[in-house]
């Protein structure tokens, strides 16, 4: 019974001793498996190529929070991304920031800068703009709360419509109704078959025209492409992306330089080192005693 | 009895009706005049430079939240500033705003997109980010209370050090305690003879190495040639600020294009026109009546 760590060598130095004290034995790096029947668990952004090789294998245990890079995993090996209570507040941070960005004109002034102007754009209250927030799971309920706080006018979207306090949440065959209703769409999504691509042409034609677009779910869940068209058109008035297709973006890209996008690298979140570890730990000693897996993914979803 | 108003056409058309209905007489523009004994009140941005002509003037209302440019005002005649409830939130959203941006490393990430570079500044947690307000008035104790919320370390300054729902205050004459635990300071002060030129080289080297300063006071609180030492030193690390020195800030002026400085021109707030004549409407009935005047200045302190 041992962890097969496949990962950064810091996260390593912080990791060992909270497994030494646990009791648990941590291997580091395949190079370093002796019997791979040793193995049970394996935590990893990514995983060996071939899992079969691990007879015993119980869980992947991912050390982020997305895991749609992942292959699928063997019969009876369960998948989990990383559950960190620092993660939903920080993402939520990112996206407040993003939002009031949008909200108060700041590609504009940015832009402005570059000559010198001095010229007001105007200010809208927030109770007039209506956010809407698609992925209403532990980020994207934080981030509604938050953002109503704030007095946005917010409504979330996610694929069961399952009710969050004092927030109006559509269900996934009310896409076209919500996206109709929202000034500002945020993106919280995990990236999966079904969402993969989702903002593109048809979404942002069902927004009223001049919506304004916050990204900090996955790149593949943007069509470029499609938003440079809106861009153009003015469909979409300006962009906050934390997450690009592809990741990282070329230095080439248009993206970069267009006055109607603000770009940072995929900055919304990082796992504190000891409590990725601590959520590794409580992974297997839920494996062990049957209880709720905490970061579960169902692999049929994908998230 | 009449209200003399001076100031903009637009606003002007939201008052009337108002005032009509009120039945206060409204007289627009000075030219309009045809005997000064009838001005009992003024509303004004910019007041006419000889008040004396008008025998049984009142009060003067300002028409926004600042009354710096304001001048003495005769013996008997109270000054008031524009109190709306929509002025503090819209002002504590601007802060928000320009306080995640420098604690999440924006000023950075704008000048990376100008190469299409793709890096990680690193993410601080809130919590190790200890934020120092100075001016715990409406606005201030507002924001205070919503960063808090965010999770950052906050604490205030304020004149009378006047307690603030579960934030610390410090008072005037402890100044210094407070900016040396203040990495990120935010102005919400009135411009007065004692805050005039306060964020200079001073209170820069009080504050720890590298620390950061959101402005949305006043531009005349800002010494802008110790911010370009202290931004050269390292002293201070990155600078977000609403009003500055002098305003409108000339075209040439090295702030705009300084990758450590974001500057938005003077957008922190503005009054809706029809809860500023509301706000002149209840100053004249509390003058009436005898009760405590929203809004009133005290001329010695100056705000
Ligand atoms: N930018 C960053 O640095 C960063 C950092 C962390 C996470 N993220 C992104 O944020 C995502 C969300 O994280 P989380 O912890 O909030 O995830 P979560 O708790 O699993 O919530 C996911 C939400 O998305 C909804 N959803 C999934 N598939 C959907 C579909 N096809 N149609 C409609 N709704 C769908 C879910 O609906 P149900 O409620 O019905 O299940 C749920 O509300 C991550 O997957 C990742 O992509 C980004
Ligand atoms: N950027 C924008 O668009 C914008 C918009 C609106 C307002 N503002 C600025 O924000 C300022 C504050 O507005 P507010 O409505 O919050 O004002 P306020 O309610 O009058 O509060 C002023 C605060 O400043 C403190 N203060 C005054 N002089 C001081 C001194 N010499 N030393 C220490 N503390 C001092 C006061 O202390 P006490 O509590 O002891 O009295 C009080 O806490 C305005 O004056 C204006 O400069 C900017």
């Amino acid at each position: 019974m041992a962890l097969l760590y496949i990962s950064l060598p810091d996260r390593a130095a912080v990791w060992q001793p909270i497994f030494d004290a646990a009791g648990v034995p941590m291997i580091i790096g395949e190079e370093a498996v002796l019997d791979p029947a040793e193995v049970t668990y394996i935590a990893c952004w990514q995983p060996p190529v071939d899992l079969s090789i691990y007879p015993n294998l119980k869980a992947v245990i991912c050390v982020a929070a997305g895991v749609d890079h992942m292959p699928p995993m063997p019969e009876g090996v369960v998948l989990t991304r990383t559950i960190a209570s620092s993660i939903a507040p920080m993402v939520r941070d990112w996206v407040v920031m993003a939002t009031l960005m949008l909200h108060r004109q700041m590609p504009a002034y940015i832009e402005q800068a570059k000559t010198g102007t001095w010229k007001s754009q105007g200010i809208q209250s927030s109770q007039s703009r209506r956010v809407g927030i698609m992925g209403m799971g532990r980020i994207g309920a934080l981030t509604a709360q938050t953002l109503s706080s704030l007095g946005f006018d917010v409504a979330g979207w996610s694929r069961s419509g399952t009710h969050v306090d004092s927030i109006d949440v559509y269900g996934a065959e009310d896409l076209p109704a919500f996206l109709q209703r929202t000034d500002l769409l945020v993106c919280l999504l995990p990236l999966t078959k079904e969402t993969r691509g989702i903002l593109g042409q048809d979404a942002f034609n069902q927004l009223p025209a001049g919506a304004m677009l916050v990204h900090a779910g996955r790149g593949g869940q943007l069509d470029m492409k499609a938003l440079k068209s809106a861009l153009d058109s003015g469909q979409i008035h300006s962009v906050m992306m934390d997450v690009t297709n592809p990741e990282p973006l070329p230095a080439d890209h248009w993206a970069w330089t267009d006055p109607r996008v603000i770009i940072t690298p995929h900055v919304g979140s990082v796992t504190d080192y000891a409590e990725g570890a601590e959520h590794a730990l409580n992974v297997i000693r839920a494996l062990r005693s049957g209880e709720d897996i905490p970061g579960l993914v169902d692999q049929s979803r994908g998230y």
